[in-house]
């Protein structure tokens, strides 16, 4: 995909529309986003909350009552978030979106082992960026969500990833394992890493994408550079995964993209039974929109 | 400074022309970079090397021969960078530069204990950035000499990168130590080592700078931004040095900036005798030539 016109012409051809229930949805923003959401076509919003905040927020914005089936009064914080994702068990709503309410509580209900909706597979945090002067959409991984992975944590990162590639029509997409160098070197567990990514992709046992690595940013995103330097890649310069080593790496690539570079972003929560938007406070409206428009695809 | 036109103008502002010495001088690249500086007045370059292969380059070139008092006839790399190194130590150079010499054998003669140019100080790589969109040259440090630096090698790191822009002209450079959070968390110790910097600027331990952190690249870079996070800084849009918590994250950022941000680059190698100039293949011209400009300034 090569921006995100493209993926919200994806998200509004879909045969029906992805439903999206905000826990704690007394929250201006979250409203506001989601009216937009459900004007472009892009999710059907639920509203889990307090009924009575919820509709001041639609008197206030002069916008039109939701009917009482997609509002749900369930005042609490902690309660909205577990009923929030009971309506995702029971196939009312597919994909999470936070409101008014504490990041951590939120969280809590969605990876509790009882009623929550973890998986075998690790949760991690999905960004997916519009880069001015790159090509096409790049995701820089993970930069909010695994602190300091291990080899299993970057594989489920990685496979986590490659899914949501799947989702929007890729059938394998290029990924770079990033360090400040294309040598193995067994001091930098980094590379060790990048290199048992890398032979596991050889190997079958992470499939549906082509993994590279240990490999430096400027290699793997210039075909120019990779060339002068003799590296010998499949993918460098067409990249459209960046896996980080450890998350302050990720977090930074991230920022630098949006901050300094100008990018446009979308971020969802992965490797759970349906995706979560959980934007940040800072987040743009823009962003919450793209966010919303990514979730919805990969909730099908 | 605002820019590289600034730094050039500075170094040729000099009363006396700074000296650079090249080790193992037979390199067309080196050479002509030198060349370049010499004509900008940037620095006086010694040759130390193979005399005959590289008065073949200044012939190959058209360029009118050195004097014979600027040319050292060292045949053997390794010996030649000795010799570069003594002529530093004798006074008769004021900075190095690497030219067709292995950068383990080249920095072998640096660090050598008997002979070569060590301080009480760590050796780190200092960059410097022209980053299109931001209003003044940025240094972001350490991506590409020290590993995994402890507390007391990012002391060293920032006072070598501080003692670079006092050089510049600068008296309180402003100091960002990044993380992926403005908030101290026991389980993350790059934001336990970025409070522990921050303290010791506070108590007088690092001075002539403002160090701030831990903080995000988002908060650091964009007053924006800090606002809408409640982050209240000092430096925050303003900064000069970025501290990177790791080699990955350092050399990962400084590339996002020269490769996707389209950033111009002078780097050089810091805390030793004298300041080192030593580009990378891939290295541009006009990397090697305000790298040069860079070293000139630094070495006085």
């Amino acid at each position: 995909m090569r921006n995100f016109d493209e993926l919200i012409t994806k998200t509004r051809s879909q045969k029906s529309l992805s439903r999206l229930v905000i826990a704690a949805a007394e929250d201006i923003h979250a409203i506001e986003a989601a009216i937009t959401a459900k004007k472009l076509s892009l999710a059907e919003p639920l509203y889990v909350g307090d009924e009575t905040k919820i509709r001041k927020i639609f008197n206030d914005l002069n916008l039109i009552q939701p009917e009482s089936e997609f509002v749900f009064n369930v005042p609490d914080p902690k309660e909205a978030s577990r009923k929030a994702v009971e309506l995702v068990h029971q196939g009312k709503a597919d994909f999470l979106m936070k409101g008014a309410v504490d990041s951590k509580i939120y969280l809590g209900a969605v990876v509790d082992k009882q009623s929550g909706l973890s998986t075998e597979r690790l949760m991690s945090h999905f960004s997916i960026l519009e880069i001015p002067g790159y090509h096409k959409l790049i995701a820089p991984v993970d930069g909010g969500m695994v602190p300091y992975p291990d080899l299993e944590q970057k594989k489920d990162i990685i496979q986590n990833s490659v899914d949501v590639f799947h989702k929007l029509g890729y059938a394998e997409p290029k990924v770079a394992v990033l360090a400040c160098t294309e040598k193995v070197n067994p001091k930098m567990p980094e590379t060790l890493d990048a290199e048992a990514l890398t032979q596991m992709n050889k190997n079958g046992e992470i499939c549906g994408c082509i993994i590279e690595g240990p490999v430096s940013y400027d290699c793997a995103m210039s075909r120019e550079i990779a060339d002068e330097k003799g590296y010998n890649s499949k993918i460098s310069g067409d990249v459209d995964i960046l896996v980080a080593p450890n998350i302050h790496a990720g977090n930074i690539m991230g920022k630098i993209f949006t901050v300094t570079c100008q990018a446009k972003m979308a971020g969802i929560i992965v490797g759970a039974g349906c995706p979560i938007v959980m934007t940040s406070r800072a987040s743009s409206a823009e962003e919450k929109l793209l966010s919303i428009a990514l979730a919805s695809i990969v909730a099908r």
